[in-house]
């Protein structure tokens, strides 16, 4: 690990500006920024030395690193909070904060995180929403920072993840449906390279095949994961020629645009189409109350910061036993809706 | 402002101990890590000196402090990450990151914030779930940190503030649904010390009384912000002898427990009950839709940013004309509901 003094000797800049590139002064040209990152990620540059040794090494603080933006209410809702409240409550045990790092939808993920890296304020960190090809384990890694995703990635760099079992999800749901008497089953999935999207499609088609179904590409529905992007599959679905009788919705904010759609066309869920999602807070108060798959997500954020204390040398000695790489259980709550 | 040298001389305790203590190490005992962060508050410390002179006094981040919780999906849910992204915009102008400062439901939001500013990695505060009398804005007007809260208190120490207009939404709500001939109203607002339920409470009573109306007692239901209070609510109304004709939720998140609640009971919004709410991304899905109140959340999280810019010296000469205190206007959305 190098400290800011070798970092200017190596790029042959003042320790002043080197300081004000990683501390993302406006006076500091975007070239000499770019130059400065970059020989910080390639020198295993460590911020803010002096304070550290001086903490011996420490913040106290671990980031979980999320997405913003004006698109994101799905997961970006109630879900993280129930998954911090059960981090919170390990990390309170070794007197550690959590912080949320909030990386907007304008900005590119990789960018954000090597600047949070160079800035050095977390002694661990937690991503959320990894991509199917994610550069952002390749950094962590290289950088040495104690690390965990939530989700995976075909990106593997040995680093510890929990994800929630999205092929448990795919099996139940569309076991049900089939059991049930469905043929044209549809599956709605995020927009983008959201890895959780390519593991649940592919495993609907495992499912399916064994029963001798297809997943028609049609029935495939991509949407903004919120509110209206379920209308928008609603809108979809209902003008398809080919109308499945079973959805399942991935993502648990889509329903009630889901909803809204099929109730405008005089359909009720249940009752004209099957209807199955994933949990959210709303789902048994909606009417009819949604058939769904709840992930227990405070012990999931227990597992979570503990498996990431494990790797951490200070903390490691308290959980032993942690699981390093886990599939989160969802459980089938009994709806109205299919 | 003193360096945890002079920390440690007044304290007549060793550096290390100082800096353990005002790092949270499990191995400080706690009477020990009291008397050091009372210290640290009254002698004005600022935490880790020598790397903040080496940045000349920048970390480059701004903390929103918020709370979490298995209780708080309601204000915890969407209506943050549409604020952040308007804070967002404003920030990147500077190179400066947002992270959210997660208090736990569990821990005294005091003594949270008490070791945030001892941690001092932030160089601006927004504060928001401000209470009706509120210690934390003692805490940071104390320690000089450039602070801006999200939310009024009676607790004032000068700073800058925005909060939602609820006076305005009161009034537009009760005057409707006065016009529409209702007599017999009545409110929710969340449980608890949270200032906004004490606002739109008072001004009720005072639309009310224009008309020579009262708001009863036995009309103003509290709950927790969130579906399941909402349905709490819902079922409360409807076991009151004195039944409302209509009913205003402050809490967005209550609404769709309280419409399940009515439905449950063969009733609907609108048509057997004017129920009149704050916007969420739900509103305009829900069936009926919502007639709701809402308010520009991005461009609120604009005007917050500036506003705590303006009163940071790095920052203010780019802000010559910000507002330092607002009352942000929300928008009635014509809906089905009432």
């Amino acid at each position: 690990m190098k400290g800011i003094r070798q970092l200017a000797d190596y790029l042959d800049i003042s320790i002043g500006t080197v300081s004000r590139a990683l501390n993302g002064k406006p006076d500091v040209n975007e070239e000499t920024r770019q130059r400065v990152l970059e020989a910080a990620e390639k020198l295993g540059y460590v911020a803010n030395q002096a304070g550290r040794s001086l903490r011996k090494g420490a913040t106290g603080i671990i980031g979980f690193m999320m997405q913003t933006g004006h698109d994101t209410t799905g997961q970006g809702d109630s879900f993280f909070m129930r998954v911090f409240d059960g981090v919170q409550t390990v990390l309170a045990r070794h007197k550690l904060d959590l912080v949320a790092l909030l990386c907007s939808s304008e900005e590119d993920p990789d960018a954000y995180l090597k600047r949070i890296v160079a800035r050095g304020f977390a002694d661990g960190i937690i991503l959320s929403a990894t991509r199917f090809q994610d550069a952002r384990f390749d950094l962590l890694y290289k950088t040495k920072i104690p690390f965990i995703t939530l989700g995976r990635s075909q990106t593997d760099v040995g680093q510890p993840w929990y994800d929630l079992d999205f092929e448990g999800m795919a099996d139940m749901a569309l076991e049900r449906l089939v059991a049930n008497g469905h043929k044209k089953i549809a599956i709605s999935r995020p927009y983008g390279e959201i890895n959780l999207g390519h593991v649940f499609e592919n495993h609907c088609r495992v499912v399916l095949a064994r029963h001798g179904l297809e997943l028609a590409q049609q029935h495939v529905y991509r949407s903004s994961p919120n509110e209206a992007g379920g209308y928008a599959v609603a809108q979809a679905v209902l003008s398809t020629r080919d109308r499945p009788s079973a959805i399942v919705l991935l993502n648990e904010a889509t329903v009630v645009g889901f909803y809204r759609g099929l109730q405008e066309a005089g359909l009720k869920p249940g009752r004209d189409m099957a209807v199955l999602g994933q949990y959210s807070p709303q789902a048994q108060f909606l009417h009819p109350v949604l058939t769904c798959f709840r992930p227990d997500l405070r012990s999931l954020g227990i597992g979570l910061a503990e498996s990431l204390l494990a790797t951490m040398p200070d903390f490691a000695q308290h959980y032993p036993k942690a699981v390093r790489r886990q599939l989160w259980p969802m459980t089938l709550i009994e709806g109205e809706s299919g």
